[in-house]
């Protein structure tokens, strides 16, 4: 899922995909399996059921992909989960259908690559909308926090009404503007888009003679563990009666480690999380965890009445929260800006590069791992590219379509935020499609949608120009959005080409597809938005349950933008100014030691997470991962095949279960009883 | 173990231990395996390191052995944990001589074979001294539960000297007794001992090709669990700093549910247990639990005021705990009369029919289902025979041993128990070799030793000789104890001729090793008792972690023998009745229907026990049955071999955590933490 690529951008982490479904590639080298299958026209490959099934699964991995957004702020790639769940409910309609003596249209490929399409681009808008970074950043909730408004105009509540308006104003210009150059990624510059590719050999397989019997396998690993995941849930429900109460409070390794945040909370998602990251990005966590609960917190608490005020609430940015916050931030700044130079650079010059011998046919030179992925590539080329150019979709309908819409939102948008200027919006829209193109063709070779640093570039130059005074907090995060969602969507419509190309479904369709599931996000993820913020009004607060930690982030990015940095803590500066330099100076490392040697350098982007959550997560994830190493070293093959099925059940069980909890939550329903843990003196006092 | 099948009549369980190895004795038809094999002599089969290593695993297993009997008041067979141990413990030990170079002889059966001799007599003691029963009956904290104690002599508190005393007065003469008869028992009425044979078995499966191997990967499946369950102990430990803390008083289903015990207390002992235990047992548990606390309690509840009085202590004999216990008493007495007059029937009859036929050497007719032993009884017969006569005991020692201890203890008793007349001694004495013969035959033919049984009788019909107002209630008690020493070990011992018999150690090997364990158990087990009586000062009380029911039972059934039936709350009676005939009924039925077509009824004694304990413990031990079941399922050759290493590993793990849990309690370490549970109505209240 493309949130999942852009938001491993956000926290750095990373989360190839490819890796995921190795194990089915293998399946896949055997060429022409699918060499006498009629490819349908590409209306017909627009079904309603893909529709209906797209809209289903749409909502139920909205509410997963929130929850993880609101409560870790990192989303892995859901892609799997998306891929299996699709699967299981198409299957299960066409064999009702057709045991009904019903079925008209037995399921194509290229019917499951528009769902995909679909889910994913729906999905997406749940992530670009920023509903866990910047458009909950611009909440009056998040804004007091930090110190009070100073001016009027300083925050705007979320409300359903506006948040949809602006989405839809927003989130169709990213495909307008790259659909020209489709032909030229895909075809001409043979772009790898190993998401993209991945989804492909995911989907192909299904159709491929034993996959689907694989493909089923999956299916009953992951239901056994969405069910467990779902009751498991469930159950801690029970316990939670009050804010100190249930499992997710549970000292397991006593109450002065759990002062610090050291301790496991029982979370199958987190836990799910992090048998699907990478082993060095849990790592990376739990380091992150020892240095700022373990390390940095106790130490500055030494300083406490002088170098910030005794008598401060715990979650003021004047106080202790506040030094963990900016640091955690400096280290977000110091690894996003020096990977997006380096991005920048690479893609200026591999395009370069590109133009100079487009007609020689080079191999491109390949960013990030995707080895796995490289080596199918001669896969049915031809036949692929022939369906790819067959059917068009005209450049006059795509630079218009642009236009319009450029013009429409220009109009329409500084009535919602009068802080931002029909101006400023002109000008982001003359460098928009270059920016996407940019985004689209490094996430091509890179797998990495660096959408969120284009946001930042948006953040500081329009809140500067913007001034405090006149809500340029409010402006650059607006401008923000309107940019992410931009740049976000560009990429992730090129990768559904690619998954396209492969899967012999038409351009056109999943054109279409794309548009219809953006739509459907763009109501989807507001309406399950808003039942998060109705169901829990402690959203957002950092005793919440639900911290969403990228809000505070990017309010307090765009807070440091426009007012300088005058207004952080005694000390707090220079110790900014130190893991600022830390985080790159282990970027650098990193590159020079070279993709191999260099397993085990930590990312800062990940070690700056617990920062702002604590270190909790890092135990929850480095359990999943400790499941993962474990099970490999028992049987590798099991592990590999079964071990994402068993992950995303883990993920979307617990995910789910948000969806009943928020109703119990908003019909008032308090669960009945409270598990506390209190010491051997309190119990004895309450005695 | 010896407790096991004797406990297994206490609590009626009839926990049958051959089906546990039966996976073993496929391995073992071979015929010859040992054919070459060289006997080593009978003094030469006693080495010190086989008494080094049944002192250690004694020492381990009583303390088992006493948590379970005091927690649970049944005890399921330990022979599969002494089997392994005994192996894994002593080929540690040859494996480190032979590579210092140093080993001078290696292991032979025949050791192993008097190791499992001297564990099993050695915790036996634990079983037979009564810790859990009739000895603790006589301590003031259970008679002060019952009601004031209206005389000066009705209890006696234990204290280690008189209890060490005590039990190396009686627990010989009931090996001397029975030693005489093991050519009758063994070789002429060719009697079947199934918990000897498997025990046989198993040793000889360690020794036979392929045997160690599977030895070998069940200690590891022990060892593993073993380790989860201590670990698990000591986790929970954590979390108990007061009496409402702690794992055990999770309100799983809730608080309403919990109120009435339903409520599952993540023991993993529990959950092992129920593993071995047959499944019916466990429901009979269930069922019990349900008709008692789900029914009877919520039912008898309504006639508080009435029935009762309403302003008494929960645990008061004359309230809702007396209907409880003496329900559960009646029906602990009628399954126990029904089985006795059934058990003593069928050993008369056939014990007439074995002498008529004695030389015709016709099929026994085996009680109980052991045919999977029975296979095998023409196993190497001769040769046994042969080693099995080679050595003899002279009857002139046995018996005068016999007279020299009984006369001994007739002089001392009194002085223990001044209310036990000499006179009652030596009638006790008179009648039992008989009542010990009984018990050794009907051993052999059904795997239950009904010990308690012969027990109850001592109980019943000394203290009504003794009589109310000369201490009779301890007069029976201690009587009960003299009589199930005797009783008990002589079973046992027989159980032992049969596996030395099987295994080719000689009779004199296996009576020195057995007399050996017995004064080992004389010393550890009353030392384990004491650390748990030092160390949990609410041992005995049914609040306590450690309620010890059957000693409330064993007090309770000699203040009914001594007082009559008058003392019992109102409507109190009536029930007894009634659940007195349901048990007696439901056992006719069940033998009515046969063996095979009464695998559904519940067996009374078991249904029992939840009226003393609570249903936390049925539940606990059918999610036991539940994974055993699950488990035989999916893979049933795997579940039958390892099955039992894991339960075991999970009950002596929590068994063997008791031990360093008696130590912190005794130093004076308390847990940290309390993990409460409360409701939300209180939460609120609190904060």
């Amino acid at each position: 899922m493309d949130s999942g690529r852009e938001n491993s951008v956000e926290s750095g982490v990373g989360l190839h995909d490819e890796n995921i479904i190795t194990s089915e590639d293998e399946e896949l080298s055997v060429g022409g399996i699918f060499e006498n299958e009629e490819v349908p026209s590409w209306t017909k490959q627009l079904t309603i059921r893909a529709f209906v099934v797209s809209f289903v699964l749409s909502a139920m991995l909205c509410f997963i992909v929130l929850k993880l957004y609101f409560s870790l702020g990192i989303i892995p790639p859901m892609n799997v989960a998306a891929g299996l769940l699709g699967f299981f409910f198409v299957k299960t309609w066409t064999k009702t259908l057709e045991k009904a003596g019903i079925l008209k249209q037995a399921l194509t490929r290229q019917e499951v690559t528009v769902i995909q399409t679909c889910v994913i681009a729906s999905t997406g808008i749940a992530f670009s909308g920023g509903f866990g970074s910047y458009l909950f950043g611009m909440s009056e909730r998040v804004a007091n926090q930090a110190a009070e408004a100073k001016y009027e105009l300083d925050y705007k509540n979320p409300a359903l009404g506006w948040v949809i308006g602006f989405l839809f104003l927003t989130s169709f210009l990213g495909l307008f503007s790259v659909v020209p150059l489709r032909k030229l990624m895909i075809i001409d510059l043979k772009l790898v888009y190993p998401s993209g590719t991945t989804t492909a050999y995911f989907i192909n397989s299904f159709h491929a003679l034993g996959g689907a019997k694989l493909a089923k396998k999956q299916v009953r690993e992951f239901g056994k563990f969405f069910s467990f995941s779902f009751l498991w849930g469930f159950f801690q429900w029970f316990f939670t009666a009050g804010d100190d109460c249930g499992f997710s409070k549970f000292p397991t390794f006593g109450l002065k480690a759990y002062k610090y945040t050291f301790f496991f909370d029982f979370s199958a998602l987190n836990v799910g999380v992090g048998m699907i990251c990478p082993h060095i990005v849990n790592i990376s966590f739990l380091l992150g965890g020892i240095l700022s609960w373990g390390i940095l917190r106790p130490l500055i608490e030494t300083r406490k009445g002088d170098w910030y005020s005794a008598d401060l609430e715990p979650h003021n940015f004047q106080g202790l929260y506040g030094y963990m916050v900016f640091i955690g931030i400096s280290m977000f700044l110091g690894d996003g800006l020096y990977n997006f130079f380096k991005v920048l650079s690479r893609t200026l010059a591999g395009l370069y590069y590109k133009i100079l011998c487009r007609n020689t046919n080079m191999q491109i030179p390949v960013v990030g791992n995707s080895s796995p992925v490289r080596k199918s590539l001669s896969y049915d080329d031809r036949h692929c590219t022939e369906v790819f150019l067959k059917d068009q979709i005209p450049t006059w309908f795509a630079v218009g379509g642009y236009f319009a819409l450029a013009a429409v939102s220009t109009a329409i948008l500084p009535h919602i935020f009068h802080q931002l200027k029909w101006y400023y919006i002109i000008v982001i829209y003359i460098f928009a499609p270059s920016l996407a193109f940019c985004n689209a063709y490094g996430c091509g070779l890179t797998d990495c949608s660096f959408a969120s640093n284009y946001g930042k570039l948006a953040v500081f130059t329009i809140g500067a120009w913007a001034g405090a005074s006149h809500g340029g907090i409010l402006a650059g995060l607006a401008a923000c959005g309107v940019l992410l969602n931009i740049v976000s969507t560009a990429s992730d419509l090129m990768q559904d080409f690619k998954t396209g190309y492969l899967t012999l479904a038409s351009p056109c369709s999943m054109f279409v597809s794309q548009v219809i599931g953006t739509a459907m996000g763009c109501v989807i993820s507001p309406c399950v938005f808003w039942i998060f913020y109705k169901a829990f009004s402690d959203l957002g607060l950092p005793t919440s349950e639900y911290p969403v930690p990228l809000a505070t982030v990017s309010y307090n990015m765009a807070k440091l933008g426009v007012e300088g940095l005058s207004a952080l803590p005694t000390g707090c500066l220079k110790l900014c100014y130190g893991f600022f330099a830390a985080s790159i100076l282990i970027n650098l490392t990193r590159d020079a030691l070279g993709k191999k040697r260099s397993w085990f350098i930590p990312i800062p982007m990940a070690m700056a997470v617990p920062f702002f959550l604590g270190s909790q997560i890092a135990i929850d994830m480095c359990v999943g991962s400790l499941i993962i190493y474990v099970w490999q070293k028992k049987n590798k093959a099991n592990a590999d095949a079964f071990g994402p099925a068993v992950a995303t059940g883990l993920i979307c069980g617990d995910g789910m279960w948000t969806l009943p909890k928020c109703i119990l939550a908003l019909v008032g329903v308090k669960p009945p009883i409270c598990m506390m843990f209190i010491s051997r003196a309190t119990y004895n006092k309450l005695d």
